[in-house]
Parts: structure tokens; sequence; C-alpha cells
């Protein structure tokens, strides 16, 4: 039987990035049916001008390829300013992009957070959902991965908290159930 | 008697962006006792990474400067995918960085946004609005200035539309009364 | 076959509701292979207070009831204040409540809003998104039925205009395959 | 000198509400050059009705009152499926009706929530802050009073906790001055 292709980004570009660390995580306790590809590339993705969006850059063409390769996607998201990070933003209106050509539609989705504050980045989880919408994604409902006070829970780059390694195990498990469904 | 210095940046990066014209009808319509500078060199401002933040480039020291220096801030957003687009997000960011030296910080502000679509770009001012908490900016809360059909309203880069044009004249006018209000 | 059955609620209490007037025509406009049940009972439904959640109201008890019968819930809303309005979600609350007992528990959904201001209630029918987060629900992404200006579409409790007619009709239609994806 | 009037309302129905507690703990906690009143009477409060907004219930007359005598308003939220109480946001409806008589109009606010949960009602917060843009309220920015894991905090309706003690405090200091610079 073919594995569920999940197709992970996101996490801060600094060095011992939190929310990269979920994705670390996820991809360790991802379900046997199922495999989690992290791309690694976001950084090299420049500031989206809609006069270049017919000739993306490489790295953008190889980012909406696996996207669209993908069963599911998994994006981990740190939270600036009370909403997703702008390189992130940016990263997901090039894949959406040009017109008639949303490498996210109708894609089954998870979503998780982590910060250092007591919040743990619910915030830009909730300004991703509503860019969802019109991407015509289905983001799961549940389980919340919100990882608020990460510096006690994620230690040189891998989540040591067993709650919330728990709660990843979850997300994915959840993941696979869905994207099943909506096949 | 000083002017009140309003700092506007915003607008797609696009040639004949809708929300670029918004800003050059602000230049033309604020009220004699304010002068409004635009940042054209948004295009410049390379994907945030906290790692870099404490050495910025020289584009975003330009910007942060203006910002502090401004009794007021505009913003002139587009719409992409239902939230604020990624590079004009990643631009604010870069501004808020590092911590304690975010440079929106008690600036009272006016949001405008225009788009080809019926909705004129409701959704990022509200996503736009979430980010000013924390940066802890004052924004209006009207007039709006929200432009649907922008295509019908907007023709080479000038805003014809009277309506649009009384409402953005509007916008100007309350947003100096509230700078003095605030001071 | 078995009929898709939708259950539909909504509307403001006042007569002549605009978003009263989008249920009765969704039910003139659903395919053949679904039926709409209305709830015309809303304002019956007093404010919600937790200590009597465990005995609700004969009129929850009967909402709840039909709410869990439904294969699909479409929920017509009016915008007060830029959300949406206390008397609505006040009557969701209910239905949600006691803990483990939430009537909308993984229910495909859909959206419509009206109202007399050029936005048509965009803004309450984003804040109902976020609360169908909690709800565990699956709301269409599109098509979105979003009726500005609605006194010029909506007349004597009738929707007149054929473009809103189709629209509805389109979101009936999609609602019922999403229903059956998801079965 | 005259004292700042703060009026403060919310908290959810139910006997033992947490949010109910934070208003009592702010009456207590509130400095010396201010005074706050509570509204005991949100549950009587029925849900609006459009048609009836010119000859409200005589609870809703003095709620405005109240509303409109103060010079800042202190709401505690509960939040429910993710949102604003519908009980709570049926009492702001009222107020804000009918057209061109917004209780609300032109007033300082802040905002604090509990709930049981680790997230503490900031969903609820956001729903509010967007509301009150329609409201034309103006809300602090910070201090955040969002307390999570209530029960550990607040006991038998007192505010046990000292640092959610000195959080009230100090958004109620910060009202305060708010409120003296938009005079």
């Amino acid at each position: 039987m073919e594995k569920v292709k999940i197709f992970g980004f996101g996490g801060s570009l600094r060095a011992g990035s939190f929310s990269k660390a979920l994705l670390y995580a996820a991809k360790e306790l991802a379900p046997a049916q199922a495999e989690l590809e992290i791309f690694e590339n976001l950084g090299a993705i420049p500031v989206f001008n809609q006069d270049q969006e017919k000739t993306p850059p490489a790295v953008v063409v190889d980012f909406k390829k696996k996207i669209k390769a993908a069963d599911a996607i998994l994006i981990s998201t740190p939270e600036y300013n009370f909403s997703l990070p702008g390189f992130l933003k940016n990263a997901i209106d090039w894949a959406s992009r040009p017109y008639g050509d949303n490498s996210f539609d109708d894609k089954p989705a998870a979503i998780m957070s982590a910060s250092g504050s007591f919040m743990g980045g619910v915030k830009a989880q909730y300004a991703l959902r509503q860019a969802m919408v019109f991407l015509n994604m289905h983001p799961l409902n549940k389980p919340e991965v919100i990882v608020p006070d990460a510096m006690d829970k994620i230690k040189d780059g891998q989540v040591t908290d067993p709650h919330t390694r728990e709660k990843i195990k979850e997300l994915l498990d959840t993941l696979v159930i869905w994207t099943k469904r909506l096949k």
C-alpha cells in the first residue's frame, strides 16, 4: 500500500528555531503508513513580485512541485508580531500563484506552532487558517499543537517534552486519517 | 507651526499596483498641516532572519529611521490569500526588531487597501490590525478606506474615482487630528 | 437513495431580515438530492448560563436534536459590530454544550451572510469560522456567499438578484458534494 | 480633582465565574484616582431584536446610561467556542444601537480574560478587539491580562495568584493614563 506523503515546511530561519524543531520531531514521530519530507530551503525564497510570478526562481519551482506531489501539508509557524512571519507568508504567496496554479488547492493540512511566550504562537495559527480558506486547504481542527514556553520543552533543536511529543504524534496520526477520508 | 510628519509605505511590488496608487493619492490629498513621505524601497528588503537582526541591511536601517522620525504611519496593503502580503509583513517584522527596538512603538496609524475583488482587501486590513496590537500602534477606527473593484477606480496609477479620493482625504484629515490628540 | 439532510438557521430576528431571506432562497434552490429544514425559533432561545446547561429549555433541546440529525449545517449570519450577532453566537453556544455533547461535532457546513453595507457581512463569516474550529465543523472554503448592498438584491424577503441566487445554488450543490465526500 | 470613572462588565453568568472574579479584583486594585463600577445585571438582558431597539428594556436603558457616563470601559470576557460568548456580545450589540446612538463611541477601554484552558481566552479577546473597531473604542494594546489555567489562580471568586493581581493592577494604572491622554 502507498504511503501517505506529507510535505512539511516552516520554522524560523534562525539557527535553533523552535518551530523548526517541531518539524524534525514530526518526522521522527510520523506513523509507519506516512512519510514526511521537510523543505530546508525557505530562506532562499526571495520576496514575491507579481510581475515575476510567471518565471519564478528555481527554488520556488521546486517548492511548488513538492507541494503538488504531496498528499498532505504540515506547516510549523513561529509567531512574529501576533501574526504569521512575513518570510513564511511570502513563501506561501509564491506557491499560490500565478492565478489558476495554486499548489495548495484541495490539500489536507495540519498546523503546529511554538514560541518562547506563554501563548505559543496561537495567533499565527489563526492568521494561517484564514489564508487557508482562500488557498482551499483543509486543515485539521484538532488536536492543537501549540507549544508555549518553548525554551523549556525544546533543547538543542530536540523536542524533549513528553506531552509535546505525544501531541505531535497525535497530530500526525489524525492527519493521516483525515487525508484518507478526503481521498 | 511644525507639520505633522506622516510616513507611508506599502503597495504591491508590481508595476501598476492599486494599493501603491492609494499612497500617491494620499500624498496629493494630505492637508496643508501635514507632509507625507512615501517609502519606495520595500522591494529591496530581503527576507528576515533573526540571526541577522542586529546587523540589518542598509535598506532596513533607512526604513527604521524614517518610521521613528515620523509622527504617524500610513500603510496601504494589498491582500494576498485573505491576509497581509508576505513581503509587506516581512518589512514590518524587520522594523519591529531587535527586541526593545520596535520602530513602530506608540505611533498613530492609518490603513488603506485596494484590490481587484469585490472585498477590497478588508481581510488584509484586519490581519494588519492584529499585528498592530503587538507593535503598540494606534490605528484609526474610521473612516475605512477599502477599495473594491479597483480596476474601475484606479487608472494608470491614478485614483480617479471621486468617492475614493474623498475617503482618502477624510482618512488623512482624521489621522492628523488623531496624531495631535495623542501627543 | 437517502437525501442529504441540511439543517439551516440564522438570520436576524427582525421582520424583513436579509440573512433570513438567504435561507429561504437556499430552501428553494437546494438540489433534488438534498432537503433543507430551516429553524424558525432562534428568537426563543434565552441567554446561556452554564449553571443551566444540563437542563436546557425545550427550545434548545429541539435545536440540538435537529442539528444532530442533520448531515450538514447551513448558517446564514448578519453582521453586528464587525462580528457575529450575539443572539446567534448564543444559540451556537447552547448547542455546543454541555462538555462532551457538542451537537455540531464533525458536521460539514456552509456559511452565507448579507448586509446593507458594501462589505456584506464578511467579518461575521470569519468570526464564525474561528468558532467552527473549536466546534469541529468542516465549513466549505468556497464559493463565497457574501451579499453586500442587500437592499438592492432582496425585496420583501425574496432574493431577487440573479447572481446572488446562482451563488446560493452553487453553495448548496457544493455542500452536498462535500458532505458525501466526508461520509 | 475628578476621579476617572471606569465602568466594568463581563464575566460568565455562572456562579464562580473566573472572568467575573477578574472584575472584582480590578475593583480592589484600581488606583486611587479611579473608581470602578461593575455591572451586575448582564444576565437580565434578553436577546437583541432590531425591531425592538427603539424601545429597549429597562435593563438595557440602565446599561447604556452607565456606559455613556463612564470615562473608560473595562470588559472581562470568558471564551466560548474560540470566540466571544454570545450573551456578552448580545449585551454589546444592544448598547451599540439604535444607529447613531452607540454608547461606546470614542471610549478608552481595557480587556481581560480568564479560562480553565491553557490559552486563557486569548481568542475571545481578539474577537472583541475586532468589534471594538466598529464600536469606535480605543482599547489598550498592553499589558495583556490573559489568565490561563484559571482554576489554579482564582479560588472562591478571589484572584489569589500574585502575578495575575499585579497584571490587573498594571492594566488599571495604564487605562487611567491612556484615558487622560485621550481627553
